[in-house]
């Protein structure tokens, strides 16, 4: 494996930003990997854990050697960040994002760079799961995972390809779109599925009032699975929801439609729509099913030797 | 473990009654085994698995020499097959159920035995997968899982006990309570969830004619594992909708205000509310998660050498 920087800066060094270090570092891709963040106590646990070599106080300091600057941090920082280091980064750094929502982020940073955004390409890696922090970090989790960029016409050649190839370092499958494409897409295929998580819960959270506690405790797996993003952090997908405010509405929009069908087939006793639109939807969530996806591996023991994975 | 029939006789060998027979199996707790049902080829599979020692093609033939009878088919099925093999089954013998839905179940099932009501308790083991079929079936599904009873004024006191027996013996955590109150509960954390993950599927299929098939191919882990019970079964999941229709139906509407609860924060851009209610999803959600629960092993080996879990 190239090696993709001597001195890389990652922001945010939780769950994405802590296992891309991971994989570059049981690679050999890296060299110095540089933390910051705003919880003293996580980038701890990254020195620890050996994800990062150091931890900086002070961002704008961190920027001056580095070769890559990584952020990923929750989405309304990203840019704010990007505007206080990039001063200080030398010429030939290349910075990246890994921000659940492109359009507006990638728009606030190339405001921010100015005459400098030729050194962005932003950048989501489509892997997580409801855990959060440098604790949760794995070598495997971005692995056989998709990574989408989002040049735009200011984006440098050359970042693309750096940011290609970070990414590709740490074992993802790298795909181009427009930053509006990539927030359309992502609005119904992942943060719907989380705000109707979010919301199933609160109804039984709801619900607990009449039937006290215990409630809960009856809940088999099929509520724990489709439930289960709803542990993830709400700064975190309070940021992506408003950041990608209107896709997010469509998509809710869209969804409700699509509940009413089922209920109403219900409510009249019309057998036959009824199993017609559940078949409907058993097929296509098999056609998931079947597609070649590596699962992250849970609690796959990684390379580096601190590293080990936690149980959520 | 006592031994709870010396015939048992289980109509329906799919995911729940193929389990209760291979964990009563491996525990020795069980004679003869007589699988029933519609499919050929599913009861051959039960047989080639040694989850049933015989296929009684004939349902009231079955009946004559049994000692107990459990019937874990699709709910609307369960009454008339009841009503069927009554009369052919001697008095010792004893009737339960596995029915996701209880009060019309139960109504229909006393009303179908009139007189020999005493006999039958209604059961509802809550355990299961988006899997379904005798191929699916595992000896350790239902261990430490909870197994509701609903027994009536007209259950016999020695049918409870060995109702309660039976499903102890494969390792449930068995309670009682009112059938009408296990229909509320369950349709708040479980057939909900369910009429949920199929329209969030069907709503992402709808979006494909925009965005064509390569849409779903954007779904990470969180879409997966929310959509995850929509590979169940449309004409068993169609059953419960309709047969817990008002309480279905209550459930959908109580949704409806959290999910609105959310979109209107998004909307008008709340970051306040809007986080605020992501954590309280949050906080219970991960008291869910801290629960003793004993999650289905998947893909653990059973006991019986020819009963292996099969990927689902």
């Amino acid at each position: 494996v190239r090696r993709i920087a001597d001195r890389l800066v990652i922001a945010g060094v939780g769950l994405i930003g802590g296992s891309l270090a991971a994989a570059l570092k049981s690679h050999g891709a890296v060299g110095e990997v540089i933390g910051i963040g705003r919880t003293r106590e996580n980038l701890r646990i990254a020195k620890q854990r050996g994800l990062i070599d150091r931890i900086a106080t002070d961002p704008v300091e961190a920027a001056r050697d580095a070769d890559m600057l990584v952020v990923a941090t929750p989405v309304q920082a990203i840019a704010p960040l990007v505007a206080l280091m990039a001063h200080a980064l030398p010429p030939r750094a290349v910075i990246t994002d890994a921000g659940s929502v492109k359009a507006p982020v990638v728009a606030a940073v190339e405001r921010a760079l100015g005459r400098q955004a030729a050194r962005f390409c932003g950048s989501h890696p489509i892997a997580g799961t409801e855990s959060s922090g440098a604790a949760a970090a794995r070598a495997d989790l971005l692995a056989g995972a998709r990574c989408i960029l989002t040049p735009t016409a200011r984006t440098a050649a050359s970042t693309r390809r750096h940011v290609r190839t970070l990414w590709e370092a740490a074992g993802m499958r790298v795909e181009e779109m427009p930053a509006r494409l990539h927030d359309r897409l992502l609005a119904r295929v992942s943060h719907l599925p989380h705000v109707i998580a979010y919301a199933l819960v609160n109804a039984v959270a709801d619900a607990e009032r009449d039937h006290g506690r215990r409630l809960l405790s009856y809940a088999g797996g099929g509520f724990g699975d489709s439930t289960r993003v709803a542990a993830s952090s709400p700064e975190m997908w309070r940021d992506i929801c408003v950041a990608n405010r209107d896709e997010v509405l469509r998509a809710i929009d869209d969804f409700l439609p699509a509940l009413a069908r089922l209920r109403d087939a219900i409510e009249v006793g019309d057998r036959d729509t009824l199993e017609a639109e559940l078949a409907r939807a058993q097929s296509v969530r098999r056609r998931l099913a079947a597609m070649p996806r590596p699962a992250p591996r849970r609690g796959t023991v990684t390379r580096l030797s601190t590293a080990r994975a936690r149980k959520p």
